[in-house]
């Protein structure tokens, strides 16, 4: 059977699981939810056994450190994931809900409601544990999954879906809620993404090389999770304590992250008194800090920022600074450089604050607080799918709500097109 | 300059005036919008001069009847543009409008807020009247347009354009809040679907050819309004006088729309008695009806249908008829061979409607009502860009709010990720 005769045939049962699912009780779709969490306890030897086998292929193969690290599943690992499921299956249902209800004059109803969107197609680079969190998320919110996790975590990813499939057949769904792509091929990624009518959204969940992949070939809709160069703009009406400590902590307390910051933008008014001690405690944490001139005349010795840098996103303890002459200059800056992830303001005045907030053409927008704070857990959503970089559909960090689209039902009496 | 460079000019130029008319007062758009109907009064003779040199032309190249129709204004036509406008200047903002409010314990406060998406692109046809329909609706909801209209109207959008681009500028905006693609070649349309980063949704307007070709090259966001193939069900607990008035209804009071109903199914214990005196009153009105082989021994004489008959999108005076043994086997038909578009029930039973408004997997789901409802008029959204298949971002009659994202609002006292 070729590959894309068997991803059609992959899809095509989940699309028949999708419709089974999406009229299934919140309670059973719960039931279920804690009964693959009992499963995957059970099923630690196995699942480890397979993880030990990507794991020796990997080493074999000379994969680095990290991406092993990456890979290898612990018993701690596996508790993880039975956790995160059993932490879905106690949040609130998103499908049924009525987004709204109205009624015309002459008496035809009509709802809004929310309902799953249908197949979700999950494209995903090491992390078996993801595998696992994907099923649990698309599971809760009425969708069947189907999942194309790294070549070099197969084995695990199968030993998992196995289980999982096992649990939800018990729990009275058909197994095909979710499926694992059994190849490695990499011709698979671009046949998943045109499997129109067969798969209703793919989330890539990956480095931005993966996702420029799947965008670029993608008819089926495809929500993206790009990178975050996030910004800090210390007002010249800012509180200059709480400028360090947002700034700091907005870059250094995970630097890895997309939500962290890349470039700090500081009104002129404020850069005498506030960079000086500002970069002291920055490089005491040893974050390597490059400059524009006028930042390098206050605090000489720094390294020269280049206009690549502030498009970087660093990922690492390496930051930019830029001293801008205006508010309105800070706005620019981030609209042309930033990646409308997560840009916060300083300031302790609130017309500065709500044009900022107004003007900055991102997902997420502060004043006086860290753009760390960009995620799903924070928000409150209970869950977190990735932090879109889209405007259409879902914006910013992507909980239940997100995995749903919504339908009009509409109550008639004869009601007819005159 | 090449046709690209030109493109990514004009929509630079859009990405600009968008950013000013994201933050521009409800009063100063509606202002615009009227500003932008008194033009066009004023405009009619230049107008309508421009227009007859395309419908010459579109005559000398032998377009087809019902093309150069569509083609042709008339003091009529630009009339109706003008209501459109002065119509979308009443309705309300959705920009600004706060979806969703909440404080965490610790005292940080996210705003859900409705915003703009930006630029949109709008491909479409012959009709020249859509060209200020789609400048009215994007600019109500504080989005600049790119514009590319079917090359034999291109005079008539320049023409158009130019008036509503003055008007604009007279109402203090950027004439780059809108602008037409001053190009007949062909390449414009794949070239306008790959320019990620200045676009941000590509809306196609017209055949499903057009809509096949902009969805498999586009790399920016696209929302398809694909083809209708909509049904109406007569289940065995239908009022059948009610049955008979709504699926004539759909059938036949406006066919070449796609919300018109092109498959009838009847539950086998109501086709004896429904058949006969629905189908006359169908061939009274000179619909053709191609019948399975139970309708047909029910009411001989009529055409088979064919296999194909059941994904057929007429869009005419003909209608496939099946008689099915159960509510769900009608349930299935919909969803094997519909368009997820609009399908009705007709029943007094509130469980079988009920089953029935919860698995038929489309847009509009309908009790005793017309498929043909299902228009932004109809559904009180005031104004229509369209009616979405997709289920991404917006699914079924677009309004304004469907042409808007938003974004996360958050205030904070120095709040950092701990």
């Amino acid at each position: 059977m070729s590959l894309r005769r068997q991803l059609e045939r992959l899809s095509g049962e989940a699309k028949a699981a999708a419709r089974i699912l999406a009229v299934v009780p919140t309670a059973q779709k719960n039931r279920c939810l804690r009964a693959m969490a009992a499963a995957l306890r059970r099923a630690v030897p196995a699942i480890l056994a397979a993880n030990r086998q990507d794991v020796a292929a990997a080493t074999r193969a000379g994969l680095s450190p990290a991406l092993i690290d990456r890979l290898t599943l612990t018993r701690l690992r596996v508790a993880e994931m039975r956790r995160s499921l059993a932490a879905v299956a106690a949040l609130p249902d998103p499908v049924g809900r009525v987004l709204r209800a109205w009624r015309r004059r002459d008496g035809l109803l009509i709802k809004k409601v929310r309902v799953p969107l249908g197949v979700i197609g999950i494209i995903y680079e090491s992390r078996p544990n993801v595998t696992s969190d994907c099923v649990g998320l698309c599971l809760k919110s009425g969708n069947a999954v189907l999942l194309r996790g790294g070549s070099e975590a197969l084995r695990s990813n199968v030993a998992i879906a196995r289980t999982l499939r096992r649990a939800a057949r018990r729990a009275g769904l058909p197994a095909g809620v979710l499926a694992v792509v059994p190849s490695t091929d990499r011709r698979a990624i671009d046949i998943m993404t045109t499997l129109s009518g067969h798969l209703d959204l793919i989330i890539p969940r990956g480095g931005e090389a993966l996702i420029r992949r799947v965008a670029a070939h993608a008819t089926v809709p495809v929500i993206k999770h790009y990178k975050g160069v996030c910004h800090v703009y210390v007002d010249d009406r800012a509180n200059l304590a709480m400028a360090e400590a947002v700034a700091f902590n907005a870059k250094v307390q995970r630097p890895a992250t997309c939500n962290a910051m890349e470039t700090l933008l500081v009104h002129r008014a404020a850069a005498a008194r506030f960079l000086p001690s500002m970069i002291r405690r920055l490089k005491a944490a040893r974050v390597e800090v490059r400059g524009c001139p006028q930042t390098r005349r206050i605090v000489p010795g720094l390294a020269a920022a280049t206009e690549r840098d502030w498009s970087m996103e660093y990922l690492d303890l390496i930051l930019s600074v830029k001293v801008v002459p205006s508010l309105q200059a800070a706005i620019d800056h981030i609209n042309r450089y930033g990646t409308s992830h997560s840009d916060t303001i300083v300031t302790d005045d609130r017309r500065h604050a709500e044009q900022f907030l107004q003007a900055v053409d991102s997902a997420a927008v502060y004043v006086n607080a860290s753009t760390r704070l960009t995620d799903g857990f924070q928000f409150g959503l209970g869950a977190e799918m990735g932090i879109s970089t889209d405007k259409l559909h879902a914006r910013g960090p992507m909980g239940l709500e997100e995995l749903t689209t919504y339908k009009y039902q509409v109550y008639g009496r004869g009601h007819l097109r005159t």
